[in-house]
């Protein structure tokens, strides 16, 4: 693997399918990489306080070293947890080594950044990380595509930096991490759906920040002890957005959108899509302005990352689940590099028929994120 | 219907299994019931503040007739929504009509009594609703078993109520309500789980306090909007208890103790099964007091109620689900009468082999709770 190129062409012999890796955690190096992108008081801001003592990882056990793949070369290491510093250690180690077409990069600060109580701070800071990733990410890689960091919390500042971006054509999406003070269908937030509409760009939803600043606890019973159990706590992170998009009518208002889930796995959808439709059945009388059952606009509108792939004992449940909820319309295959559990592209589904390994690896994120592919490899 | 004894043996030609009910939710007429077993000071407490404001039902709206079935007549129902007020009705309309051999009661005022503010005055609350149903249930009718009413945010007081009551034949377990400040494996609870354990009695838990009083918002992202988005909420609000039982090591403190989940539903379970397994594979020298597999505790240790029943587009899906929980000996059969989506048993899984059926039934409920059929019941 050593020898390849960063060159967007892959010639390994393993290289069989088109390879769309959905959930790439880019970062910066310092956190003196962010000053030059800031008015001089945020500057001076966020070297003497950075995120108010957010995103510090109150569950202060995770797998691998201290978060990452133990093949992870710490000295490539991002900022915060669980990031990259460096474009060309991603491009080579990452793309080139696993023969992926294009990544689209999820890593950044949306979560702390939404978090923060001053949502004039938090949108400095999504601005300036923005900057930076255009820069030394969007710049450095014709395969790299960027979901804009956004202050959730801060829905017109948030429009206006998807304004100010948002037809580049390497970015294809802004960030949302599950933690908040409100569910993502509520009204407060349409302006960022507009905004989104304008562009056409999608939602990005990752866990994160749940019980962190301004947002409440991540479970109905508070905290729990230790990090394996806040891993059970992120399908409903995800869901609770998930069922407010539907109910609060978010795809009648905004028929283009879709909202992808990564570092999600998808296992927990199915139940949730019966539940969803079952309920809606009895109770639809209550939001008049959901039109359809709530699986139909799942399938037309949400789409998620394979990562961390379950592995149920029947190995026919995958294809159970798979088949339950449309994957090949919702599926996108996400490595979650550089994180202790990523997925492997060459060993993930590898057991299923390849038209539904072309969807999931490949087509349905391109159609999601309205992507192209770098001329030389569409040229291979 | 009409014309059946409240005796407890039913000959009707629809009688083919023995029947345990695990969900009936009972209750009092009036707020005035429950004064005779209150301390003056509480009593008048009682009747000038209530719960203070708690079970207020902040989803205003629900499916039926105010949350109930529109059969369901409103001259029986309970002060609390969604409750029998009269022992004689439940009697005569759920168990003779649907030939129920045995009905572990489930309603009561668990869920108020644990997120008020005053610990002492929630446990004298929960002291006088287990007095009354006593009187006013239990002494009523051979065939009803009690679930203890505790506030869970008082061991200690718990553990003096279970002492109390606990080894009246009877009682088969005690309440807890999902919404609270703390997973319930945490420390913080063992004193109940050890006056659990000395008198035998299971744990039942049912959603409805989750963002009342004391306790945290009911998601990572707060308060849904509407009342099918809280429904999506509740199996949740179960599964961050179930991951805390397990990865606080409860069951290997307390071998003996079961944990009953009614009002779930359940094939929610499966995916959590498989996500504990692979998380606990990676990550278990971080919980090494955590000896098994998560599925094997869940196996041993967990009982979910059928209601309300999943109805997937593919028929052959719960079968599978059913399969991948252990439904043999997980599942217990739960009416939820008299809520508006309460399961008929006539309807429940009857597509199922009979064998199976006869487990969800009646036989894991009987070893859960450690019941006995009436004497007249066992003879027909």
């Amino acid at each position: 693997m050593e020898e390849k190129m960063n060159s967007g062409l892959v010639t390994s012999s393993r290289k069989k399918l088109t390879i769309v890796d959905t959930d790439v955690h880019h970062g910066y190096r310092a956190q003196s990489d962010l000053y030059p992108y800031l008015t001089k008081f945020n500057a001076e801001r966020f070297a003497e306080w950075g995120f108010g003592g957010l995103s510090t990882h109150l569950y202060t056990s995770s797998g691998g070293l201290h978060g990452q793949r133990v093949d992870f070369d710490a000295g490539e290491a991002g900022d915060g947890l669980g990031t990259i510093g460096d474009a060309h250690y991603c491009s080579t180690r990452l793309l080139d080594a696993n023969g992926i077409d294009l990544a689209v990069l999820t890593g950044g600060i949306a979560g702390a950044a939404s978090a923060l109580p001053d949502v004039d701070y938090g949108s400095a800071l999504c601005r300036a990380f923005n900057d930076h990733s255009m820069e030394h990410w969007i710049a450095k890689d014709p395969r790299f595509r960027l979901n804009l960091d956004i202050n959730s919390q801060d829905p017109l500042g948030a429009a206006a930096e998807i304004d100010r971006l948002g037809s580049h054509p390497a970015v294809c999406g802004v960030m949302f991490s599950c933690g908040a003070p409100k569910p993502f269908g509520q009204r407060f937030y349409h302006p960022i759906y507009e905004a989104c509409a304008r562009h056409g760009l999608a939602v990005t939803m990752h866990f994160g920040s749940e019980g962190e600043g301004v947002n409440p606890p991540p479970s109905a019973a508070g905290f729990p002890s230790y990090y394996i159990e806040s891993r059970q706590l992120r399908p409903p992170a995800y869901a609770v957005h998930l069922a407010s998009f539907i109910f609060e009518g978010v795809f009648e208002k905004f028929p283009t959108l879709k909202v992808a889930m990564v570092e999600s796995g998808f296992a927990w959808v199915a139940p949730l899509i019966w539940k969803m439709d079952l309920d809606w059945k009895g109770l639809r009388r209550h939001t008049p302005w959901v039109k359809r059952l709530p699986s139909e606009y799942l399938v037309d509108h949400f789409r998620f990352g394979t990562q961390p792939l379950d592995e149920p004992a029947d190995p026919e449940a995958i294809k159970h689940i798979i088949n339950w909820i449309g994957g090949s319309r919702t599926l996108m295959f996400a490595s979650d590099f550089p994180h202790w559990d990523a997925d492997d592209p060459m060993m993930t589904l590898s057991d299923q028929p390849e038209d539904l390994r072309r969807r999931i690896f490949a087509e349905n994120a391109i159609e999601t994120y309205k992507l192209s592919l770098p001329a030389i490899s569409q040229a291979a």
